[in-house]
């Protein structure tokens, strides 16, 4: 998601106690430093939707949440902040902050990172910009040091053609593919898949056309 | 395609000078003996549509077109003579037999085979049936055996879930993606892929959903 600056933005991220302002500083340390087994990753939240249900969801799971611009980071903290008031509730096991998927291992340690999630990345469509894609060789380069043995990325997308192309990019780097769906909304409906946390944006943009998921190994 | 018998089957089958009565006796052979440097094989023919027009559109090439039912045989036959009337044309570099996929490596040598197409495979849907679909582990092994270096498998279905499987087939089978479509017709139409020959059963179905397809090699 694509943003210009917010309205105190700074204001904002100062007052979540849930923003790790130095994340260089848990290097190798996540899990112990907050007392989770288990680690999840989300690259690009946007509203902060999926990591705030999948939080609510999995009490026992660490889910750290990142995104390269402080605006949408800061409009993530008032939707989490909005939530938890509404819903009477505080998700201790949810983590965030503003950083770069590129420098993804000054933050983790090799394999300290149990599963990834990259949730209708931006698709960035002009091939001269492929290189941007979450899903380009070199971004599974990062994702390959920092995740566990038999940790999976789950990509999910509404943007065909980011699809098609992550495919091969996975396929082409030798990853294993545990699923594939080319509509996830129907596989839901049919008891397929049995779990789909769905944001205000899957939502708005599965009117248009097909959801597509697939979960990945390295 | 499945198909019951068809009146007088035989007899179209003997009257067509293409189609070849003991297959085996030709492995290793086949290029030689009928004067082509590329063999390209189809295996479920169905109507023959795909393969009467890819041999139109490249007559240096041998088109060997495979179905298990000869009734679905004797149709195809009977499809082709008819449009070669019309048309005015003898598609000389067009073969077909009936056979059954999994002894293909009786009638192909290793590597004797370009190109593999499979179009439209029956999809059966029943997860107890998965080993026959056409894209199971056990038919890739056999296509990688008659596959010569560089030959690739194009793979084209309107069925989704049948899709799905063949990607997590293919890649767990380690073989390599050089391009997925999830709508080869909203392609051809942005000009992303330029030839795409459509059959009747092709031209039918789109109505009702994308036509999906991927370009895949060992």
């Amino acid at each position: 998601m694509r943003q210009r600056n917010v309205k105190n933005q700074d204001e904002i991220i100062a007052g979540c106690d849930r923003y790790i302002e130095y994340p260089e500083s848990l290097k190798g340390k996540w899990k112990k430093e907050f007392g989770y087994k288990e680690l999840r990753l989300e690259i690009g939240i946007g509203k902060a939707k999926h990591l705030y249900e999948m939080a609510k969801l999995y009490p026992d799971v660490l889910f750290v949440g990142i995104e390269l611009n402080k605006g949408v980071i800061s409009l993530a903290i008032k939707k989490i902040l909005r939530l938890e008031k509404e819903e009477g509730i505080v998700c201790n096991n949810l983590r965030l902050f503003s950083f770069n998927a590129e420098n993804l291992e000054d933050i983790f340690a090799e394999g300290e990172v149990d599963k990834l999630y990259l949730n209708f990345s931006d698709p960035w469509p002009k091939t001269r910009h492929e290189k941007r894609r979450l899903t380009y060789k070199s971004f599974l380069e990062h994702y390959k040091k920092i995740l566990g043995k038999d940790g999976v990325i789950e990509f999910k997308t509404d943007n065909r053609r980011l699809f098609e192309f992550s495919l091969v990019s996975f396929n082409n780097f030798n990853m294993k593919f545990d699923m594939v769906s080319c509509d996830v909304h129907k596989d839901v409906e049919d008891g397929k898949i049995l779990l789909n946390v769905i944001t205000e944006y899957e939502e708005k943009f599965s009117k248009f056309g097909p959801i597509y998921k697939c979960i990945v190994r390295f």
